[in-house]
């Protein structure tokens, strides 16, 4: 299983230059099942005719519109590899058996029944599938996965092919210890849990998309995230209980990698009662706005007011309709006032050695004290610990914490222009 | 039903404008399925596409693409009448039940089940179609009706709906006597017969596809062709079997239309040893080729060398095509020689009212004769005059006869920027 992003599909001879790929792997007697992404920007495009037709499209046929664009890309990629000599054949969603739930825009997955795919290997064909596209069977309609949703289809093929790998082709060489434009001493990780690529994933690591990585984890899919630039092995994405990859080194370090988020603000609920339900109430409010709410804390009461601070974390795109929100309510919460701020930065520090390595965080906040970053949030999990620092510190921290948890490769990390998907 | 072409959805703007229209027809109390084409020149860059990617793109693969058009502008279409406040579905050709055979970019339709189409009336709503593509049960695949196919899709929903009309807009007012642009004084037709309009538009008129009005014909389906720009009444395409229209006039003219065609070309095949089955030889050499030949006139033959011409007429494109072939087999067809001329026009003259006239083509040879133009060949059907002049005779020919046989209207016809499809 091989998935082939937008930006490896932007013209003619990208197509041209994956087809040969796709055509390389197929000749060394693999069977080979692709997932592609539309071309480029073309779902921005048909984005904007939408909204230039109607202000909010119906979903529907925001869905309908949308998929017409792994149809361009998957058909022209099965044109350039029969053009190679190569059988192919394309498969819409549909075809390829993407069965989902009826919600357009988001569907889940409901079932994968990839006749046709398998037909077509069967006859020594490539078949190339429609990333992000499924269908209903209950309305007959054509659904989209949302967002990071040709990932999605990839894994979700592959273990329903029972795929040896699914290769994420993307335009960097895998997943970094941290992002390279940020910490230039950043090397690419060869193994990684599937656990630590969700922590890594969830804190802002934009290289693959949490819900593929949950659905592999769950279906024992073995991720392989390479670039489709060059030949290089990439990063192995795998879940211990079945073993270490071979190749793989057994000696696992403590701290795997650390990602930076700049896009989030914090909001700060100032002078709560401190009486019980009361967070409850602001998160009711706050989750009716479909916020996508991150980190959260609760100061120590005030003995002398009996008030207290609530604060947390959301993207900065969903902090105006938030503020908007908890302000319609401030008399019924009773609470004092609200502050915003938008010029924080998140990191976070993940890991599965930290499960039997005490001392990570003590080293984190020593690390980032001596440096002079001071830190305004903390929330961990078993295997991540996350800060929140100023925004103008957030990269200098990351780049403190990765030569102390002895990340630093030799070399400084080759950024490839665009890099980011 | 209603059916819009790729001019008439070229950008938001037009698909807003066209949405309002739909709405109005609903609004009359009218049950409304519309067939749309791809937006603009769509389909012509997904093909620049298909061809920079393979030279020769597979026929499935490229009606995997190709239909990506209609996806698209069905989608935007429905999004904006659904903006104006009224419900909208869009079907792909294969959720619209257009069953065709096999023949990719040439299929013929089998069956047409419109159930869901059905469904979406009967909940009050607006069904958009995507016109020029079909689905084949066989093979599970998509497929497209080939030129022309957005009229045909139209018309074949209009038969299995049982639709009172099927109007197809189109960026002029109607059928015209002549080609505005060459005839200024050419005027809308009312009312024409279908067998008419078949004549015309295999004689150059572009206004309508040959197949779509053989459809309309062979199920009973009245056409209405009219401008997408205005509400005037466009003209009605119709069988005499079922009465002439409300409104229509029982007089009917001699000679109701003159098609004009400047994109053929002569070949003549000199020195034919004049034996049975020559002819025949001829014409299967032209046939392997898939060109489209038209007029065959064969000449007396010279007792002196028992050897004749034959020529034949075909689109200028299939030209290069037709000499290769006929060369190559020189030897075995022992003529002596070819002839390629590609400056000649084509000029028929079409009408019901031949059959019951005589004195057409009397009248046709002396209006030509006495404006200096000079005949080169000339065929006939029962209502059709075709005849072959000089390139940059055409014109003039097409303005005399239009005038000799009274068509002239007593306006000059208005021309609107891009007329044509």
């Amino acid at each position: 299983m091989q998935k082939f992003g937008g930006s490896s599909v932007a013209d003619a001879e990208s197509i041209k230059r994956v087809a040969k790929r796709i055509v390389d792997t197929r000749r060394q007697g693999n069977d080979v099942v692709v997932a592609v992404s539309a071309m480029g920007d073309s779902t921005d495009d048909l984005l904007d005719l939408a909204h230039a037709v109607s202000p909010i499209p119906a979903p529907r046929e925001l869905d309908m519109l949308l998929t017409a664009g792994e149809r361009i890309s998957m058909a022209l990629l099965a044109m350039a590899i029969k053009g190679m000599g190569h059988e192919a054949l394309s498969f819409t969603g549909s075809q390829a058996g993407m069965i989902t739930d009826a919600t357009h825009g988001a569907a889940r997955i409901v079932d994968v029944t990839p006749k046709r795919v398998r037909a077509a290997l069967d006859q020594g064909a490539i078949a190339i599938v429609a990333g992000f596209q499924g269908f209903n069977r209950g309305t007959g309609d054509i659904t989209t996965l949302g967002r990071g949703g040709s990932d999605t289809t990839a894994v979700a093929l592959a273990a329903a092919l029972g795929a040896d790998v699914c290769e994420i082709y993307t335009d960097v060489d895998g997943v970094y210890t941290s992002d390279p434009r940020i910490v230039p001493q950043a090397k690419k990780i060869d193994f990684i849990q599937s656990e630590e690529m969700l922590e890594l994933a969830a804190s802002g690591a934009k290289i693959l998309y949490i819900r593929a990585v949950e659905y592999a984890r769950r279906h024992g899919v073995k991720l392989h995230v390479r670039s489709s630039f060059n030949n290089n092995e990439g990063t192995i994405v795998y879940n211990p209980e079945d073993g270490i990859p071979n190749g793989g080194n057994v000696e696992e370090p403590i701290i795997t990698g650390i990602a930076t988020d700049s896009g989030e603000a914090k909001v700060t609920v100032v002078g709560v009662p401190d009486i019980p339900g009361k967070a409850a109430e602001i998160f009711e409010i706050v989750a009716k706005t479909n916020a996508n709410i991150d980190m959260i804390v609760q100061n120590v009461s005030e003995a002398a007011t009996g008030r207290t601070d609530i604060s947390f974390t959301l993207p900065s795109g969903d902090g105006q309709r938030v503020i908007e929100a908890l302000e319609a309510e401030k008399t019924s919460v009773e609470f004092l006032s609200l502050q915003y701020d938008d010029q924080i930065g998140k990191l976070a520090v993940v890991g599965a050695g930290m499960r039997t390595n005490a001392g990570v965080s003590a080293k984190l906040f020593r690390s980032l004290f001596e440096a002079g970053i001071n830190i305004e949030m903390i929330s961990t999990s078993e295997i991540r610990i996350s800060v929140v620092t100023r925004a103008d510190s957030l990269n200098e921290a990351a780049r403190v914490l990765h030569t102390a948890f002895g990340l630093d490769g030799e070399d400084v990390a080759v950024v490839h222009a665009g890099t980011g998907r």
